[in-house]
């Protein structure tokens, strides 16, 4: 049987705190240009045009960023625009992407899920992986497992079961973000992989697992699915399902799943910190962009975005220092992953203007 | 005999890049809020007010900081602010304002002369150290010595010879900026203070010692002095004066000088790691003023001026971090005395705008 070509949904309505200043509540991380001249969720959708059709390309936002994502997808056809009425996280966010995908092209499509702010450094490995796993999904829900590089105690981990085709085997089960110790034996191991968010299923293997397993969210999906107006009906429904993550919801209750494990230079910039994997480091390994002046110092991250003050860095190390319009952030490499304390503080203060 | 009322000159032509983003050509050191609400400059008039009549005290100052001059100081009178036509170094604007003096109170008036740009935690102290002074002015040349406290080398020295009254010494010599080894060997001798370029003369012993060491300044001086214009004779003999401080220039090669030492909490405000000394600190020994969140931090100086963008401090110990409307600097407070390096960088660039 010859499959008609599979569609895409790229999740793009996170927030991204972490990356404060930069990310705001409607400038999350995804449209950000951390990893270069593109934003992440441009880059993600480039690199999707080599395994999808443009027109099978979905982005899933929310309101209140779909304007950025617009603006960042100029060619991006208005129906493949999906705009979640409320946050109900990706369980949610997964099932109406699928809806869309299943009322044009009914329940046999082939769909693919993708974070939107993730960053790849090796897009034809990314895309051999993607075709292998796409080739499994009529039969299982597949995903991609990256081998892991480090004992990372931040990702979720997925453990490999036993091969079922050359470069595929079974999931043994999905594993919590694990103490530093237990990540340095899920790497000396070497059958656990990081769990990346990407799933690859039909649409009718998906909106079967979430009446399984999400009985309130797989019921209204089913009349999203059959409703006459679908707008009218995402309004009224959407906002009472279950807000769950895909993963704790659907993928780690489900059972047959599939892996594909995969290395090609995976980064979820999850903090400043990761920019100095992703981007150009100068001589003395820094990362610096913007208008910036910086002396005598290693290994900082040093940002100006436009608009911003002149940065003017000396003889510190190990920094991160990002400044925008209307607030600049210092702070060490090694707590870049606690910059939502700052977020805090200003959410505490009414800083509405800063979110 | 009694005598008239002494004079104040407040030199107040300094420039004070190592005070940048937040010092300016146009907007140096002495115009900056560094010690409290008040600017340096001002808090050096009010200081002085105890000691001199408002009348009799006078401000020398370049004409590009005249205004600035002006605006923190809206009530002095026109003709006590001395615009020197061109930058020639402290022998030369201390010449012009004892000229000054001299034309409205002849060759017996006592003048004082002060820095604009310091900082002095005791005012009593001060001022009965100033009024000492004062009183031996008429019978020779008089500096305040400051008992050093700690081994500094950026500071000259004078050390004290035998004691002529009390309270007052004659000085033995005045000593260039020392080695470490040197610095910490005046401490503990206990005969050597910081030169802090306070002095006390009259007008006529003034422009004799200019006549002897400095020949070519004393004959403009004379000139100056005897002027039918002076504004017009300002602008032609001023900017050929010789260019020179007036330790090196008259000080140090005049003798019969006598040295007051004195403590009175005296700071340069060299860099800005001084402020760490003279201003209150949080519990965490914090300097932090203005729109800044400074969380999991200790040591750090955070100045956020108005206009400038939010400032957020994550987990950074000891560090300088001064922003600016157009500008941020990051430094570490051992690296403050070298923010000359960025200075010169952005001067190297072109960027004018921020000089």
């Amino acid at each position: 049987m010859v499959r008609e070509p599979a569609f895409a949904l790229i999740l793009a309505g996170g927030g991204g705190t972490r990356l404060w200043p930069a990310s705001r509540r409607t400038r999350p991380k995804q449209l950000l240009t951390l990893g270069g001249p593109e934003s992440l969720l441009a880059a993600t959708h480039r690199r999707l045009r080599a395994s999808f059709e443009a027109d099978r390309i979905l982005v899933v936002t929310a309101a209140d960023q779909a304007e950025g994502v617009r603006a960042a997808l100029p060619a991006l056809p208005t129906q493949n625009l999906v705009i979640e009425p409320a946050a109900r996280n990706t369980a949610a966010a997964v099932g109406l992407g699928t809806v869309h995908v299943a009322r044009r092209a009914g329940d046999n499509a082939t769909v693919a899920v993708f974070p939107a702010d993730h960053h790849i450094a090796d897009e034809t490995s990314f895309a051999a992986a993607v075709g292998l796993a796409l080739a499994h999904a009529p039969e299982a829900i597949v995903t991609i497992g990256l081998r892991p590089t480090h004992p990372e105690t931040g990702f979720g981990y997925i453990q490999r079961g036993p091969g079922v085709a050359p470069g595929v085997h079974a999931v043994a089960r999905f594993v919590e973000k694990p103490t530093v110790e237990k990540a340095a034996a899920y790497v000396a191991g070497g059958e656990h992989l990081w769990n990346a968010g990407m799933f690859f299923f039909t649409t009718g293997a998906l909106l079967a697992a979430a009446r399984t397993h999400l009985p309130d969210l797989g019921r209204a999906l089913d009349q999203l699915r059959a409703a006459d107006d679908l707008t009218a009906a995402e309004r009224s429904l959407y906002p009472a399902v279950p807000a769950i993550s895909i993963d704790h919801g659907i993928m780690e209750k489900a059972g047959g799943l599939r892996v594909v494990p995969a290395s090609f230079g995976w980064n979820d910039v999850g903090s400043w910190a990761a920019l100095g994997a992703i981007r150009a480091l100068d001589d003395r390994g820094n990362v610096v962009a913007g208008d910036t002046v910086v002396k005598e110092s290693r290994g900082s991250i040093v940002l100006g975005e436009p608009g911003a003050p002149l940065v003017a860095v000396l003889g510190a190390d190990d920094l991160v220092v990002v400044a925008t319009r209307d607030a600049v952030l210092v702070t060490r490499k090694d707590r870049a992953q606690d910059v939502r304390t700052v977020v805090d503080a200003l959410s505490a203060a009414g800083r509405k203007e800063l979110l």
